[in-house]
Order: C-alpha cells, then structure tokens, then sequence
C-alpha cells in the first residue's frame, strides 16, 4: 500500500519517527509501539508490576533467539563443510556483546535510544545497552515482519553491509585474558568479584562484576560463574575501548 | 499435489520410509536425504573430507538454534509479565538434552535412528544420541519445509502434544547436584574429569567425563568447564535413569 506508506513517511503525526526508523531499517515499521519498546533501556521504563518493567529486555530475549536462528543459518550454508564446533564458534564471534554493541552504532540505534541521560557520561552504566538494544530491535523486526522478512533485513542490511565474516574467521576473542593483559600492560589491578543474590531470591543466575583499580567496568550474568565472568571481562573490554 | 503425495506414500521405492515419517512428523516429507542425514549418528557417518563425518551433527547445530527461536516464542507470548531471566530458565527447563531425550522417544526416533548396533546396549556410548537427533529433525524440517512450517510443527505436534509447560514451570533442575546427592545416597563415589583437548586441537570447548565408581557415565562439551560439566551431570542422571 503506498499510499498509506506515504502517507505514514510525510503526514501522520509520527512521520518524524517513522523517517527516522525508515532511514536505519530501509523499510516503514508497521507497529512502532514495539520499536519504541526496543529502544527503552530499563533506566527509563516505567513499572508494568510488581518485579517487571516496560522496557527492551524481554524483546531482547526474543531478538537474541531470532538472531541465533539466523545466523546459524547463514553459517550452516556458507560453510557446508565445517563441523558444528566451528560453527558455534563463529556464530559467537559475530552475537558476542562486543561486536552487537559495534554494530548497534554502526546502524545508528544510539539516536533513538530512551535511557537516563545521566548514563551518557557513565559508560560502565551504559554497558551494553547499545547491543542490548540491537536485539531487542530484531525481536520487534521479529513480531512486527514476520521470520523470513528479519531473516531477509538481517542478512543483507546488517550482516552484508556491516560484517565482515571472513575476517570474523581469522580472529580470536578471549575477553577474560585479553583484560588481564591489558591491565598488565598498564600497571592496573582487575578484580572479578562473584556477587550474592539477593535475600530471597530464587534465581540461579550468577552474577560478576569486574573491578580495575577498584573501579567497576563490566558486568554479567549467566547460568555459569565462568560464562557471567566472560560476559563482565567482554563488557569490561568494551568501556576500556581495549 | 494429492496425487504427488499419494505416489510417494504408496507407490514410490522409498514408500516404507516416507510412511514411517509421515506417521512419525504428521506430513508427508519432501527432501528424504535431509532426514536420513538427522537420524545419522556419527558411529555410522561416512567421511566426508578430513575431520568431518557426514553426521547429523551440523543439522543438531541449525536444529537447536531454529526451536530456540520457536520456543523463545511461545514462551514470550505465554508469559507476557515474566522477566527475561524467567523465560530464558523456562526455555532451558525444555530443550535441555534429558528432556529432548524424553521427547525424542516419545516421537519414536530410536525406530528410524541409523547408528553403530553395538551401542544398543550400551547407554553410556549412546548418550544423548536421541535428543541429538531429535535437534537434527528440526534442522531437517527447517530446511526442508520453511521457518513458519517448522514452528506449527513444534508447537502443535510437539510441545503441545508432549510437553506439559505449566508443570515444568514448577520443577527445578541442577543435574549436578541431583547426581552428587544420588550418588551419595547409593554409596557411590562420583568424578567430574576434565579431559585434554586433542594435541594440536584449536578448539575451545571443554570436554568433561562424569565417572560414577570408575564407570563412565556422561560426557560434556562446551565453552566454558562448568557448563560442560553440567551437560555431563545431566547425561549421567539420564544414563543412570535418576
């Protein structure tokens, strides 16, 4: 329909918004409530109820499941003779948090990010709010297109324009040592500390926080202690621009 | 195409194996190779180049990545005041490899496996071989019937079928634990080993051998030590029957 097209780029009372999502995804979103959702960080959202905000997180649990999908795919194909080892490695060099954040600016997001601004000059609050965000804009892609068409906006407007994965197959990425060394190199302290669950609570996620010189940089969860503290020391790389 | 389907369940050379599939899955097959490829253990792969069997192995990696995205799905519209942190335990309640091992028996897939008989008795080589495959079927339906075909196939002929999501909601599982308190309540003593990679082996999983009074028992692999180590708790509770 393009009238109705039009008409949603130029006259409706979102056009601005609409242009501007147009201009990142080179397609008109069809329900911007979900993109809108994408792009609230938790430091903004407001209480949905008790324990759950309104914000990108459970987007970004769909968006990250979508994205491994895709992928996985594409990984499957190109290499018909690679075994599921060097699959799952690659695929991991591409959705590891580092590289979604590089992507998240790459393709802009942080324009249309709604977080508490007092985090602009705090990047180890910012974390990895940009890759954060990168998936949960796949999850609304995801509800809003359909599976073929994310598969489809992935695939050539993400990865063809911005990955480069042959290059990806050369590289080697351990977070955990390459912090250390850094710190190292440069006289510092790093520290990762395993911290306590809250009283009462009943999750079985772990989580560490990284310290340099007594400074927090990074932060993760996971099911293990060993893959919370990759997720911190990967976060932690990414604040010190290492 | 009725009469095309019909052919090919009644007249044609491969009708035995496309019934026993349509019976199995529900539809009528297209590409046959695909399937027999999932139920290819690698015990009997052929090779196919250096270092890599023609097994089921890469079609388990597509497979497990398409019903993480499906079951992401259903779980983010089950559960829409959920955090992310409860959907992605809930997911892991249903594609951990004991339950894909239920599954896959539930669905009959030890009929079709194609693996080294001389493992029909013993369950410690067999191993997850059946959850494995059940993973490689869904790699073999995505690819041969599409993404929206795969996901009413899971939903509707699998989980809804076989999975009783409300009651999984309740239950709670750390293999680990489960086989360390079994183990002490029969006297027996438990080891967790970790295994050397292979001289010369690039690769960065861990490999972990659970030993139950000097009998192995499961075997794990993953990126980080305690994540193989629970993959190797669990196929130890499965091969124990705890």
């Amino acid at each position: 329909m393009p009238a109705m097209r039009l008409y949603r780029l130029y006259i409706s009372r979102e056009r601005n918004y609409v242009r501007a999502l147009n201009n990142m995804l080179g397609f008109v979103p069809g329900n911007l409530t979900l993109y809108k959702l994408a792009f609230r960080h938790k430091s903004v959202a407001p209480q949905l109820k008790e324990g759950l905000k309104n914000s990108n997180e459970r987007l970004e649990f769909l968006g990250d499941a979508v994205l491994g999908a895709v992928v996985g795919e594409m990984l499957f194909k190109k290499y018909p003779f690679r075994d599921e080892g060097f699959l799952t490695e690659m695929r991991s060099k591409i959705v590891n948090r580092n590289h979604l954040n590089q992507l998240a600016k790459k393709i802009g997001i942080g324009d249309l990010m709604d977080y508490d601004t007092r985090m602009i000059n705090n990047p180890i609050k910012q974390g990895s709010l940009m890759g954060d965000a990168f998936e949960a804009l796949i999850g609304a892609v995801y509800l809003d297109k359909g599976y073929a068409f994310t598969k489809s906006f992935i695939l050539k407007r993400i990865l063809k324009a911005h990955v480069d994965v042959d290059a990806l197959e050369q590289t080697e990425t351990n977070f955990k040592s390459k912090l250390i060394e850094w710190c190292q190199r440069h006289g510092k302290e790093v520290l990762f500390e395993l911290m306590p669950n809250e009283e009462g609570s009943k999750s079985k996620l772990f989580t560490v926080k990284v310290f340099v010189d007594g400074d927090e940089c990074g932060t993760g969860q996971d099911f293990t202690k060993k893959n919370a503290e990759k997720t911190a020391a990967e976060r932690a790389c990414t604040f010190l621009n290492i």
